[in-house]
């Protein structure tokens, strides 16, 4: 039997349980050139949800298939090439137990890692972060860093990171428990709870001397409070916009482009993280050691279960999730 | 006598004459180090508007002071190392018929050229679109480059470097007659009549294969349009945002800020001319060059007179120039 979560009708606003719909099928079976994998875990990631909206740097979510999401898996029967059975594997065949894919679809995993570090920290927003801050962030020792979200999956690693790169550190979050978690546990030098009022002032407070690079993870109000403490020549990194894609009516754009870009001559640039997937190997085998020597902490949020996914993605726009979230089935 | 123009009080909305305050004072007298400079030439441009509005990358102006802006003029007193009678210097001393100043913040001009060539084309403005074009915004030949403002100072070079670098030029204007210019005169693709309606559905048709770069003087529904036009890994160069400057109440900033940037890896970067001064003089070289070979037009559009500066300014936002906006005093 073969469990799957469809994606069932494009949201107003919030997802909710009726985003989806579940269904048992048959498990397919692998044509000539394909390989069977059964899921071990599936990725949830805000960007998950930006796929409903239309197209993006991939097709968007169409009604009635199967949702979409990064996942890992074992191969269970392989009629492809270059995999065999026990195979660990990557790939993005969503929110089922089982898939039948060609072998140009799935990434074979080598990393000696668990299982669960394999989904996040050493795949898709392990090395987000690490692309994305040290190639378009380029930080240098004594920069301040600001990063949003980064109690999240990514930022979580994007801090750590830039913490290694000798930058003083702040991060924005939901709440004190997960402010005090990035200070103490994580070794910010600072954060703000963007939920207990402005975010201007506190940032301020917090960036005596300006803000050298910020990883925008969210858009939405830490960035237009950024752009105004943006130091000359700033670099943002702009790796997603998780404030508004979980609701009906955007905000508006920011006030200071283009106007504080131009005469503080910022750079704001956009990447994608398979951009960078040629260098995967390197970038991987340093996140792995980081953490194995325990100068990362990469920390993981699992849901137990396939019919828990819809669940735990719900909750990650409701910011209740502290590092990387994933479903075990 | 020396006449001047005071920056009198700041303008809430769009400036007018009583912007500005006449006073007529005495010659001042070079001190050891200084030069007495005759004006010769006045630079109008947007940015002396933004310079009303608080700190950008010199300080805001308050009133009282003389009227800032680029000159041009001829040392008629030198108690200055290196600086003679006769010669031409460039510099800020503003909207007064003379100066003395201290050599450093004087710039010799040695350029053979008419003195209108040597205040814009061959200075701040022309100047801003060679570095902004090809450094910031690095277009490559088959490229599609669209700049607005294109009959203005910096666009209608923009423009035109583009087209010597191989690309497709496609120009933002107000009003026919000027988008009649910039396609028959100087060699434009396409050009869009920003007054004539919206911009997104023209600019659409005119680029069918998408921007790729996009030299930016206006933010505003152009830089909206722009955004959603973009290709992947498109470079927006942000060097003005003239549509805000003259209003009371700012328009919100653009909706593709930060979605698109990150779906479509985009760049958006601000500059200032100056950056570039280590290479001011290989770049003025080449444009006196094309300007005199004609693969260039340097448009002016001359003002005769001091007492005409506020009229001049003030024009430049209601668009009614086309090409150099100066002052010949």
């Amino acid at each position: 039997m073969n469990r799957q979560w469809l994606y069932a009708k494009q949201p107003v606003g919030k997802i909710g349980p009726d985003t989806f719909e579940w269904r048992e099928t048959a498990i397919p079976q692998p044509r000539d050139g394909e390989a069977l994998v059964r899921t071990r875990m599936l990725s949830l990631d805000p960007a998950n949800r930006a796929w409903m909206m239309g197209r993006t740097y991939r097709d968007a979510l169409e009604p009635g298939q199967v949702m979409s999401g990064f996942t890992i898996g074992e191969v269970v029967e392989s009629k492809a090439p270059g995999l065999a059975m026990g195979d660990i594997v990557e790939g993005d065949w969503g929110w089922q137990d089982y898939a039948s894919l060609p072998a140009r679809r799935l990434i074979k995993r080598t990393t000696k890692a668990p299982i669960e570090l394999l989904i996040g920290p050493l795949s898709v927003t392990g090395l987000t972060a690490y692309f994305g801050l040290l190639e378009v962030g380029q930080p240098k020792p004594g920069d301040t860093v600001l990063v949003s979200a980064a109690a999240g999956a990514v930022g979580s690693m994007v801090g750590q990171i830039a913490k290694l790169s000798g930058c003083r550190v702040i991060g924005t979050a939901g709440g004190q428990d997960k402010c005090d978690w990035l200070v103490k546990e994580l070794g910010f030098d600072a954060a703000v709870d963007y939920k207990a009022g402005g975010v201007f002032r506190p940032l301020r407070a917090a960036a005596p001397d300006g803000i050298d690079v910020y990883f925008d993870n969210t858009g939405g109000p830490v960035l237009d409070a950024a752009l105004s403490l943006m130091n000359l020549r700033g670099r943002i990194v702009c790796c997603g916009n998780v404030s508004q894609y979980d609701v009906e009516k955007p905000a508006p754009g920011p006030m200071g482009v283009p106007g504080l870009v131009v005469v503080k001559r910022l750079r704001l640039e956009g990447f994608i993280v398979t951009d960078f997937y040629d260098r995967r190997a390197e970038a991987e085998a340093r996140l792995a050691r980081w953490i194995a020597d325990g100068k990362i902490k990469a920390e993981l949020d699992i849901f137990d279960g396939l019919e828990r996914a819809p669940e735990a993605l719900i909750g990650l726009f409701e910011g209740n999730n502290r590092g990387k979230r994933a479903v075990r089935v």
